[in-house]
């Protein structure tokens, strides 16, 4: 039997929906998170990391979505559900777009949290380094996917044979909710908000919402 | 012909290890790092991202570490210099021990660049940052790599059935040089501090190191 350990309002969405997507039976356990909005310790005793994800299959303990999604894919996708582009975009989008994302999300909350009257002062560094680093590496992130759905009616990498999202899709769509959800579905390109909308009708990305638990990123910010 | 487009004191200097323990024949094209320590411009027109490591094989253009350590082993590797817990950390140690390295070098780099006299003030939030977030979390990663190697005479994860590394240590090869060259060898653990030795001696490593032209990396901080 397969055990997720799933934390709310995460990245760990993405197993979900894989093992939805894979018709895999499954034992979901769900945790909030604490008041902080860190992990709860619980998670420690499951994987000493405390990290959600984490997939518990038999003897097997893994953690990491990259991972998890590979595994999942590997063993149970009857070899479908993969493309060779695969190879470039599951490292991509966790290692380049995801990373802009969680730096540009800390910096931006640690701002908000100096004192207005302080922040002429205190805010001069961190929104130094959004501006100059973060942000551009974050548009030429978006960019690069963006370029790559103008003008597709489908997947990120047009599926598998059969026609289902492939280890890219999976990868991808939690950063395209995180996107969304920090109000910048605007500034997305047209490419972008028509996979946005694709995804949130797909079937099994629907179930996999509804059995998240709490999952703001699907709600608009401002 | 296989080409890769290499940027000196980079991450690239694994694909240079990776072609030369395959004994693969390639063309190496090395780029030499703007004085702002960005990439140069030329690196653009060989991948529109213009981001070191570019792999050309044939048609194929590939960018991303992980991404090309994995296409060279799956297709030169005969089977070998793989392992099933490749997995994991193929995607733990650069999504999570490189990000919070980088993340580290950026905060730091961007504290040292304040005027001393300013710093009381304007280096509080990424002092903040990097005390409670960025250190915990990164030491937090490094533990788990020592953990894993402590007790260990080989390769990450015991090397492939012929004893060859796999593509766990080409992922982790950059991160161990960066550990040791920021100065941070003596907070290593035992486990990292002979793995690191026993990589620095390993033959395809060592000539990697002469092709890769400038690595600072190897150089010893403070």
């Amino acid at each position: 039997m397969i055990t997720l350990h799933h934390l709310e309002n995460s990245r760990s969405i993405r197993i979900i929906w894989v093992l939805e997507e894979l018709g895999i039976e499954y034992d979901l356990k769900t945790y909030k998170r604490l008041p902080s909005g860190l992990a709860p310790p619980e998670l420690k005793q499951v994987d000493k990391l405390g990290h959600a994800p984490i997939l518990v299959d038999g003897s097997t303990s893994l953690s990491e979505s990259g991972a998890i999604i590979e595994y999942l894919v590997s063993k149970y996708g009857a070899g479908n559900y993969t493309s060779p582009d695969d190879v470039f975009w599951k490292h991509y989008i966790e290692g380049s777009l995801m990373s802009f994302c969680v730096f540009k999300l800390v910096l931006s909350i640690s701002i908000e949290k100096i004192p207005v009257l302080l922040r002429p002062v205190m805010a001069v560094v961190p929104r130094m380094i959004l501006s100059q680093w973060v942000e551009p590496n974050l548009a030429s992130a978006i960019n690069v996917v963006e370029n790559q759905l103008s003008n597709k009616q489908g997947w990120l990498v047009d599926g598998d044979s059969r026609g289902n999202p492939t280890i890219s899709d999976f990868m991808l769509a939690f950063s395209v909710d995180v996107l969304v959800y920090g109000g910048r579905a605007d500034n997305l390109g047209p490419g972008l908000q028509s996979y946005a909308q694709r995804l949130h009708q797909h079937p099994s990305y629907v179930k996999a919402i509804e059995k998240a638990g709490d999952y703001r990123y699907q709600k608009r910010e401002n």
